[in-house]
């Protein structure tokens, strides 16, 4: 049996359970050039929010019924295709279920030696690489520059205060815990952390922690944190604008103070960018990734929640940011 | 006598006349390494509302009775420099004067025979480097693609335009008047053009212009007019972010919605700049500008008015746009 999980209704503000729906389906049984694959976890990413709207801003908007997209590592269970053989793992976007066969276009092959398989749907995945290249090919930050991170507990947020490390910046993170706090400075090396939730103004919290300002801003929350960083931004800032989760849930857009004139008094830089922008540079990243994670520079957390069925529970936390480190759902034992 | 216009009241919202004051001073003697200059051109900017302010943001205000800031085209009328000959003309920041002695340094030397000297302050001085380095340097537009200028019938928007245009742009432009918008694209070849204070819904009118979206957006006026050009930015899309003139005499900043989400959708790229960080490119920038304005390729307006005295007034015009082309007061003749 195939468990599916599907779009059942369009969220208005934060999904809610009945929101999802579980199928029962036969397992599938693949063709020639087709592998079937037992899904081994799940990934659980904030974008998916968008896409249960009717009108998701990347243009790929799931219909009512429609499984559920999502990034996953399986197990060649069955090949009928010559790159695959049974025991492989694999790495693709196999959406939420149990079962899934593939023609193999898009899937990425893992070396469980390399680090635990999960790590191909965060440090070593999507999460890790849009760290990378924001950081990086975006931001672009220098040694000694102060670099803050908003959602800097998340799968991506983590990476980039890391790897911000390894180039010898100061790294401040924002957070919504004490718990994500004091990971984030205990474990991860930042230099200053603070949580949102805690504190009233947040402008003043961050100039207290950042009295010359902000050279480099990874945003992945949006809204009013980002209005505070803003305000401290050096002149030349940049901004990697990555994440909006304060944004996703909104049931109509909220406003805000005019961003456009801090950037034309800092000659600031603010770019969006996606993951994909970068795909002829995933080999040559992820090896790097790997080495430092190798070397234990770059450290990483995950959330484990087991079985299909509580996928949504934990997506609609996650939303919350209950989570800590990479949000994932084990289907199956490897 | 040397007439002096100098700050007497810091303005709430749009300047009064009331905020500045005449002064009549004796002419200055020029020490020896100096010269003496009879100014002939003032230039009246947008910039010069910020530092009006008590603080500006570019943190560089004028304190009360200060001599108000502004560039000049002058002669030298009498030289104890090595470098500088009676006859001279001259560009630099002399302020709002009829007479001033300078050490030379940053001033810069004008060819009478390339162009008007009133140029100087125009079309081949700040206002065609900040045109040509925000198109070029930020935005850096290709062939084919539709650039959007906000403030497009000013001295920086209508040169942007035409450079956009000499690089085989689709050019729309946004200005106040339909003086302004026949200009545009019956003098200086825009494609198309609106006025902005004859319609109601910005969007809908820019749509319509622009049904395929906006690659870059040149931005001189920030606002509900940016947040229009917002809505319409294709995947990729650079917004030069030159000024914000719509918010400069704002009695308190006004709120807006969000703009970071779009650059995240569309992974889209803003940036604030300033000419000075081209510097050391002005003396190739200058000769290109001067072979397109001596080619008929850039074209350019004046609007000029006669005396020292008018000069507040003609400021605050300009501010409520009611210059057309490049705004300079004449103090004497060349």
């Amino acid at each position: 049996m195939n468990r599916q999980i599907v779009l059942a209704a369009r969220p208005a503000g934060y999904p809610k359970e009945s929101d999802f729906k579980l199928l029962e389906k036969t397992i599938p049984v693949p063709e020639p050039g087709q592998i079937l694959l037992r899904i081994i976890y799940l990934s659980l990413d904030p974008y998916m929010r968008g896409l249960m709207s009717a009108r998701d801003s990347y243009a790929r908007s799931l219909q009512i019924g429609d499984l559920m997209t999502g990034g996953t590592v399986g197990k060649v269970i069955q090949s009928e295709h010559p790159d695959f053989k049974k025991g492989d793992i694999v790495e693709g976007m196999l959406g939420w279920q149990e079962y899934a066969v593939s023609d193999g276009k898009d899937l990425r092959k893992i070396d469980p030696k390399v680090a635990p398989i999960s790590t191909a749907l965060g440090v070593l995945g999507m999460p890790g690489l849009t760290a990378y290249f924001g950081l990086l090919e975006v931001a672009r930050p220098k040694s000694g520059e102060t670099v803050v991170i908003s959602g800097a507990a998340g799968a991506v947020g983590s990476a980039a205060g890391q790897i911000a490390k390894i180039r010898e910046c100061r790294v401040v993170g924002i957070a919504g815990s004490d718990a994500k706090t004091n990971y984030m400075v205990g474990e991860l090396g930042f230099d200053a952390a603070f949580n949102y939730r805690s504190i009233e103004n947040y402008y003043e919290a961050l100039h207290e922690i950042c009295p010359e300002g902000i050279d480099v801003y990874f945003d992945n929350v949006g809204g009013a944190i980002s209005d505070a960083a803003f305000r401290l931004l050096k002149p030349n800032a940049r901004i990697a604008v990555c994440g909006q989760i304060s944004q996703y849930n909104l049931e109509k857009p909220e406003m805000g103070p005019r961003l456009l004139p801090y950037l034309l008094v800092k000659h600031a830089r603010a770019e969006g960018f996606l993951v994909f922008q970068f795909r002829d540079l995933y080999p040559q990243a992820l090896a790097e990734l790997a080495r430092w994670l190798q070397a234990g520079r770059l450290k990483y957390r995950e959330d484990i929640v087991d079985g299909i069925e509580n996928a949504p529970r934990a997506f609609i936390g996650m939303l919350h940011g209950h989570n800590m480190g990479k949000q994932l759902v084990k289907l199956s034992v490897p």
